[in-house]
């Protein structure tokens, strides 16, 4: 089928066009086609226009980007009882085998087939309109916008790893890196349980965006020392749970320290590289290590937390543009400001 | 040694008055002496002075009532750390073997030796001064008040029940019982990853006190369908967690159809007798059925939780008596008016 | 399609013949065609060549039996990957929606829509071929003969039962029940991790095939006292885990008492009816009480504990019949006899 | 008081002589006296007699060493009930605060206060008696001799890492190194639920004593592939548990891409430095790491597996020497012979 959507050529150039996709618009027995009202802009969309690849990643055919987007329900298949036209939705964007042992197990996002939006060499979703499962759409809370559905996505990644951290109501937590996502970790574990939260960024653009807070510390990574707020926070027995979501290998070679005995390190950031890791403090600690991909089961949890008004995302809401000025929106996303967090496109 | 106490003679018949109490005053190395300053009235103490007894725990001797309670540091034993004279504090009433196999393992409310205040025939905390094991007394966070480090006790009766029922965030919470137990459960299960808790009870004064809050839902049990509020608030599903804090053999009958499938109940309300349950519902849903008794290792949690300001026991505080107006104290709780919560007494 | 199968006609009445079956022998994508080998006489078959019904599933129209089968594969779907013809398997006999909610949490034996074989109006499998999803067709160990291919299915309980338990390695367990269920309940805890293993039952026969065991302690409900030979083998503290596998009301009422504080119940029978619990010793011990239905993401489990020996199953089969004579297979195992505990047909 | 004792006089010299040890040979309130009977020698042991120091434990003082021991109980303190003199025992060697946070948390192992056998500056067991708190003290079954009453103390190593290994049965699991602590956890890693284990360590004698198990493949870190093997014994799957206890920083290079998908790897091994870890993989498998320091709340698991049968450690034991021959026994340990595993000292 031929649709218009927001085309990654190569490495460096965008295009609002035409373009030649798979399938068809006509949603499978198990399906639903949505009208697309709202997309987010990613960090991974900017890198794949900035460096045409991620890791083993490549875009070697044109690309439509876009994978965090919220809709109306146009049409669904004749096996779906849960969603109905006109529905306004959300959808989780990677596709696993549903009938892969992963995906029995409940990790469907560690199933290796799973295909996700805008991840080469699968399309996006920054098209008028998209066919997904039923399984993997959500039904949107009146209280929520389309621009908040949208924001479901990066939610999801903090929510995932507040539940991976496994948190006690009362603990306290680190976060390194306040970029969206750590923003939506500091969030998310505040809202899973954690009673203080210090986060630590070099952008005090974007801790300003937290640090009046009560419940959270602010960090500047230039001139602060966070292993020495730990302390004082927690009278020198370290965190709880400590949530590295910066991608940078700095925090790796001090995280073991700052975390308390029996205590928890989350990984959701990416280093390039390995890390050396002090492993006999972990041992001596019984720290827990464990990182996540993704996410799994936490679509409908995000969306709660985001109805009943426990978390609060619409701060992050950087900047919104019309689809026909998509370029615009990535053009400015690819300038890293250090105040914009997040930049959306409506359709 | 001799003190003033607010005494339980009998059943029925309480003074203020000298009385001889074992131990002295002269803190132990691993021990400090506090200077009470404000004691809540428990239902438990309320129940002794009404009824003479709890189950097997009968009160054949006069006893100092009392278990919830914050004061100030007068003194330290020669091994305490962590505490100094003139720290603001609050401290857990049950004290066990330190030794035994279950404090070992974490469990140290279940050891069956726990000397627990004002649990005949261990006398209570509504006397002046109190000598008491430094690691089981905890220090204020300076935006605690006493009256609120008094309410730590029954708050965490609550953090724990939210700690056992393992709440993933975004789960939704069902509580049977508004009573002072009841309320600080619904404030836990929220700060403890609830998106969402439908509360319910007999007293519309009770569910006034948290019906204004967006996350809560309440069901007036004498006009509402609470099964049907499920119903509605989880698309059919079920609650993931519901919380049995009434004591009523009622909410055993239905709770089991409220849960969704892989769910959690917590009973911590103690009903007269064995209940009937549907366990063939439980096993086809696989749900996990456990109960509290007391708490273990949550009272810092708990005080983390009040400090940053996640939990706000404030509106609970239904009246304050002064220490040498005990017994009206005592008399108005056993009117058990509908909206009185917790009365305190201060020192 | 036209098959030759063991065709309960209505209560009481069987015959092999030849009956009309739903869907084709050709595999799906996602399938494969099986030659069934051998096929295991389950309870829930002579109960409703008995009874015309199990609960709410009622026999209206004539079903084909069997669900504990093994088998060679014949033909592969072409997405099947894992599986080729003449690979020896069996399969497990509850198909899910794969796409629910709860099959992606990885409870895909709690999706209210599941289709198992030999519950109505689903036909079973003894039958000389199945299509069935290769995802959930497991190959054979060499060292797994197909007789004991079939006793997967309900291995597949215990080792399940035994995964839902939690035990800690030293365990000590109690099993109610020593039938088929309850014997690989006994083997399956044992597997997986604890030390001793007390069983009662009122069959002597029964549990004279453990008797031998030294990490068993058998128990004859007639004559013997459970609750004395539990006090004595943990030093009166009370077992770690307590497998209810008898469906009898019986182990429900004392149960509680026979767990220690902090233990685990996990009921796996099913009782006529609804139990009356004591809730306030549950909790004053912290008991968490569960239960089982079926089995999800157990049966590669349960064939590696085959494969190597830790599980043998072989003394169980109790005797073996050929498919014409599967009337008679029906019949015995009608008469209940207390020294059969497995028989099987084969093809 | 005065003792005789193997006194550790500095690094490479060893003597048995009296030496004024602090304390009483008077049984405190909670405390026993115990004729020690059997100790074995200890790698760490060893260690300080060969280099007089592990990290930063350094041996300043003459210091009587072993820690790995069984005895007779020869009098009880006056709180003691479940010990009397004429008990067979064996005895935990790590004391902590019985009061500290840890403790109370269940993991006293963690306490930084914790008092070990033979780690200096604390004195061993390689003395005639010692007084040790009963809570500590462990009452050997019958079937369990005072030469493997000694072994329970590395045993408990292996099964606290099989414990917090979590392992779910059917678990396929690696163990790297098969020196003691490795075969040990070979041993609990199959009796708590794995089906099998692979093993690989570059001496073929100790892989010598369990590659006749049928459960375990041993693989010669010379000669073999043990990455291979792996992939063989799981499909290409990866293992669902690894244990590192060779504490060579080589495994931790590849031990990753040896586990599957939502595995869990345990280190017991301590490696000289940090180690380089591709956490990119970690986190895209979302696996779990975590360490082992000593062992909490398992000795009386050991004991139980032991007195069952389910775990046989006879074979490990390679020599026993009088305890006027203890220099011997630690010069023969300190030849590091390969078909050595533990040497004991009887007295």
């Amino acid at each position: 089928m031929i649709a218009e959507g927001v085309v990654l050529e190569k490495q460096g150039s965008l295009a609002i066009r035409e373009i030649e996709l798979p399938g068809s618009l006509e949603p499978g027995p198990d399906d639903v086609r949505i009208n697309v009202k709202c997309v987010g802009v990613c960090g991974s969309d900017v890198h794949y226009y900035e460096h045409g690849r991620i890791g083993d990643f490549v875009v070697r055919e044109p690309m439509v980007l876009g994978h965090e987007a919220s809709g109306v329900v146009d049409a669904v298949g004749e096996n779906v009882t849960h969603l109905k036209p006109g529905d306004r939705v959300c959808m989780e964007p990677g596709i696993p085998d549903f009938k892969s042992a992963e995906t029995l197990r409940g990790m469907y996002n560690l199933d290796p087939s799973v295909r996700f939006w805008a991840t080469p060499p699968i399309h996006g979703c920054l098209t008028p309109q998209v066919v997904h499962p039923a399984a993997l759409t959500y039904r949107l809370p009146d209280s929520v916008s389309f621009s908040e559905g949208a924001m479901v996505e990066p939610l999801a990644v903090g929510v995932y790893a507040a539940l991976k951290a496994d948190i006690s109501p009362g603990d306290i937590a680190v976060v390194t890196g306040a970029g969206t996502i750590g923003l939506l970790v500091v969030f998310s574990a505040l809202a899973a349980g954690c009673a203080e939260v210090i986060v630590s960024d070099v952008a005090a653009e974007k801790l300003a965006l937290v640090a009046d807070m009560p419940e959270v510390t602010v960090v500047d990574a230039r001139t602060g020392d966070l292993a020495k707020t730990v302390a004082e926070r927690t009278d020198g027995r370290g965190a709880d749970v400590f949530f590295e979501a910066s991608g940078s290998t700095k925090p790796h070679e001090t995280m073991i320290d700052m975390v308390c005995p029996g205590g928890t390190i989350v990984l959701v950031g990416m280093p390039a590289g390995k890390v050396a890791l002090d492993v006999v403090a972990l041992e001596v600690k019984e720290i827990t290590l464990t990182g996540t991909f993704r996410y799994a089961n936490v679509w409908g949890r995000a969306l709660k937390l985001l109805g009943s008004g426990k978390i609060d995302i619409k701060p992050l809401i950087s900047g919104t543009y019309r689809f026909e000025d998509s370029v615009a929106a990535f053009e400015r996303a690819a300038e890293h400001r250090a105040q914009d967090v997040k930049l959306q496109i409506t359709l």
